[in-house]
């Protein structure tokens, strides 16, 4: 598929304009093919920091949202947070065999958990891994995985399993004042555990969904204990809006998805500024990454009749992970 | 009282030698008097930002978090939000006379409101004042208030009745590359709506407590919807450490607040790293403001005890309130 594209980049770099001049020369998505999508990025951030410009728009209202799995970072088979669970759930097991007879367990270990998927199950098993121990023992345990966990078919660590193009967008729209922050139907302290590392996208930037926390001392200290209840809303469709208000309390000019769980903060933005920015990542490329419609088959209606811009990994990628660090 | 300060305010700006060495000669707090607890935060922030300093704190982790009514706004004797939720509710009761037979408006009719403070009372208020309308709809009925309201004593609008030494010091702050927070047990959306015109900080650095809203399409278009349920927890006492993980995900390194409310912020603050800046505002200047101490007796002990420093108002605050603007 890349050797296929290559032409097609080579094409579109004789007519692309804008691509090169915000940075003095170097172009600053150079993992993005040169075409229309890439130009229509160069020139919307072009126009948002140019005070001459009609489109300019002052710093501190430069403000983009990513989701997260399935946009930044890979989410097939299953994204990292579920492999995450599943690996704690057979550790589980391990130590208390019983366990197996329960659910989620029995369906886990008989590999058919992900095709049920029963939503008060994964909700048992979220906060069996989540809940009921110290945030720093948590993170010591989250870290941990991350450090030592594999992707079963492409067999990198799932951090580095984080789109090239997306890093090179983040990376630009940061170095042009814009304030990136992710918005995550995932779990807040496990995507914080990588995000500044992996994406330069600090903890105060990140909104996702987590438990409550009650905050006690303990020998002395105070601590944070994680607690089996729900924040609400979990940050997922119609709550990503309503927690981009909560955090941010300003209205983003850029926001960028993958799924039908993004519809309605792509909506938003593009509903609240004269010009906004919002692209829907289809995962169409079933020879470099994962080609699935499933779960995004509103978010994809919605980008061919309106204003949301659909960036094709096929098309659009020229690379399509990240380089090993 | 002033007056008998200006002697040691002068003796102890000769002893002063770092209070103006950060900004090349101009002193960053001159509504502070010149006196021990100003040259610990001068010195404090110098060595914050000093690079050859063992005391040097990366950019990034230089946190400060502020409380807001008695730390940065006058709350006596009500502070702003209950006062435009009384002169809300005096509305509502014009509008409709059945509703003086009912609490908390017969109460309130009645004067006694502040003295009882029943809790389910004042939630009732509360959620009355602040949902059941749309987003807009609230923000443009706050915005009416502040701009119109007048401080019962003082006869200024509430938002002048800011303290012009922690307007200094937000601004010190943020010139020293500090990202300054307000941590509030107010409402979220009330004290966004003056936050960033008044103390220079932008709603994305607001953490308070709020009630739970839904994005829904109202004649096509996403819409915020106020809902009376409370966002769990309240932004208070335990729940600010709590709160403060959530939304900023690393802990401060400065705190400011004056109450009880503030104490376990303070002391997790205090907690976490091995040098602190943890300040806790004394209200002891009945001429120039109000001098109480009742709901603050938990906090000044624990500040006569350990790391936490008194701001004494009578003491350390040359001026008071900031000038009209």
């Amino acid at each position: 598929m890349r050797l296929l594209l290559l032409p097609l980049a080579f094409l579109a770099s004789c007519a692309s304009i804008s691509t090169t001049s915000l940075f003095g020369g170097g172009d600053p998505l150079p993992s993005w093919t040169n075409g229309d999508l890439k130009a229509s990025i160069v020139r919307f951030v072009e126009g948002a920091t140019d005070p001459e410009s009609v489109h300019f728009v002052p710093a501190e209202e430069r403000i983009a949202v990513f989701d997260n799995d399935g946009t930044l970072i890979c989410e097939k088979p299953v994204y990292s947070q579920l492999a995450f669970m599943v690996d704690r759930a057979k550790e589980y097991v391990a130590d208390d065999p019983a366990l197996r007879e329960e659910e989620p367990y029995r369906s886990l270990m008989d590999g058919t958990f992900g095709s049920t998927m029963d939503i008060d199950a994964f909700i048992k098993l979220a906060m069996k891994t989540h809940t009921g121990m110290l945030d720093e023992e948590f993170v010591a345990i989250a870290e941990g995985w991350l450090a030592s966990a594999r992707h079963p078919d492409l067999d990198r660590p799932y951090t580095e399993l984080v789109y090239a193009p997306m890093l090179e967008l983040v990376a630009f729209l940061q170095d042009a004042d814009f304030q990136v922050w992710i918005c995550t139907g995932g779990g807040l302290d496990f995507v914080r555990c990588y995000a500044k590392d992996v994406y330069g996208i600090g903890p105060e930037n990140v909104i996702g969904s987590s438990t409550q926390k009650a905050y006690r001392e303990i020998e002395g200290r105070g601590e944070f204990v994680r607690l089996a209840e729900l924040v609400t809303p979990l940050n997922d469709g119609a709550a990503k809006p309503v927690n981009i208000d909560r955090y941010i309390g300003r209205s983003p000019i850029l926001a960028v998805g993958n799924s039908d769980g993004d519809l309605e903060m792509l909506e938003y933005v593009a509903q609240r500024h004269a010009r906004t920015l919002t692209l829907l990542l289809h995962h169409d490329d079933g020879e470099r990454e994962f080609a699935y419609d499933a779960g995004n088959e509103r978010a994809l209606s919605a980008a061919a009749e309106g204003e949301i811009e659909v960036i094709s990994m096929s098309r659009d990628f020229g690379t399509v992970f990240a380089p090993a660090p």
